[in-house]
């Protein structure tokens, strides 16, 4: 059975477990606490050179990380994958978005206000990191107006990605009243058969 | 002919650049100078919705975003991108490292030193983001250290997306002597069939 090194809180992690219950496949979770550096030891460095979760393990010790790696790794010849090219590439398009000009400010502001009080630092990083986030979610916004889905109108990857820290980006304390597309988007998204939220656990109901 | 929107100092747009020219693709070059916010026009905002380069328009008026995702479109079927499922898998989890823990820390400080003086805040962030660039690439170094290329020994996507930046982050003021694997996967990728450098425009020998 695959095991999952994850840590509950992340979006990241919630992607891939979101997409291995929707494929109803059976994985071990193994949690780890990012913030008491659990995944910086020597032993998981050697699973994960780069100290960050989620990592998937294969039955024969092999290691993948990046949630989009393991994303397509785990859709590769299921609905969750477009058949065709173009699409494939929209759906990679979506999910490199997601990780160059989304996650960096909507979850790493929601991170921050998680733990606690902001730093000094942080709180000067603040403005521009908001900034960036309502950015991206104009961009989500004018894409998702007269259409269901983020590719091909069809459940996918791409929603999967976006789905993860787009609806908790309230505790980042963005507002997302002025956008009724990404609104019913999300709510679309969570309709879906096998949908969890991000507390979920494999073994919970 | 496929068009590329591009910024030829760009090394997102020279991943695209480098890929098509060892694919032997003939494609048109369309500049746009970012420095001057021409990829934020209303016109461009309709084929990016991000307003970033590169953005490759396909003859039918089809527009893919996003230098990974076209990386992987043109790359499918061809010896750049693997017939493993795993070797695939693999060669994405680099191709979303170097966005998420490379590109930010290393390109962006390229960029902010070569547009001129540093702003205050630039400044300000700049030892945050030399740190994070020499995190990324300890772990390529380590990664690199008995190997050839990043995914399978064999030259492919992994290794376009991680050079672009990495051969120019002396213009960055980041000291590659440290890391003599790095530099010696540097000078394989650089006798690799085909390989042009960063400034090279279509047309050009």
């Amino acid at each position: 059975m695959p095991r999952l090194y994850d840590f509950l809180p992340s979006g990241n992690g919630y992607k891939v477990r979101l997409l291995l219950r929707q494929l109803g496949l059976p994985f071990e979770l193994v949690e780890l606490d990012i913030t008491k550096g659990e995944s910086r030891s020597p032993a998981y460095l050697t699973k994960n050179p780069n100290g960050r979760i989620p990592t998937l393990e294969l039955d024969d010790g092999t290691c993948l990380a990046e949630s989009g790696a393991i994303l397509c790794y785990l859709a590769e010849g299921t609905r969750f994958w477009p058949a065709d090219r173009l699409e494939r590439a929209h759906t990679l398009q979506w999910m490199f978005f997601e990780q160059y000009s989304h996650e960096p400010y909507i979850a790493v502001v929601r991170f921050w206000r998680h733990v606690g009080r902001l730093t000094p630092r942080q709180e000067s990083e603040l403005p521009g990191r908001m900034a960036g986030g309502y950015q991206a979610l104009g961009v989500m916004e004018r894409h998702l107006t007269g259409r269901s889905f983020f590719v091909a109108d069809r459940y996918g990857l791409a929603d999967i990605a976006l789905y993860a820290y787009t609806h908790v980006a309230n505790e980042g304390g963005f507002d997302l009243g002025p956008y009724p597309a990404i609104g019913a988007w999300l709510e679309r998204v969570a309709a879906e058969p096998g949908h969890v939220p991000i507390s979920w656990r494999p073994g919970a109901r």
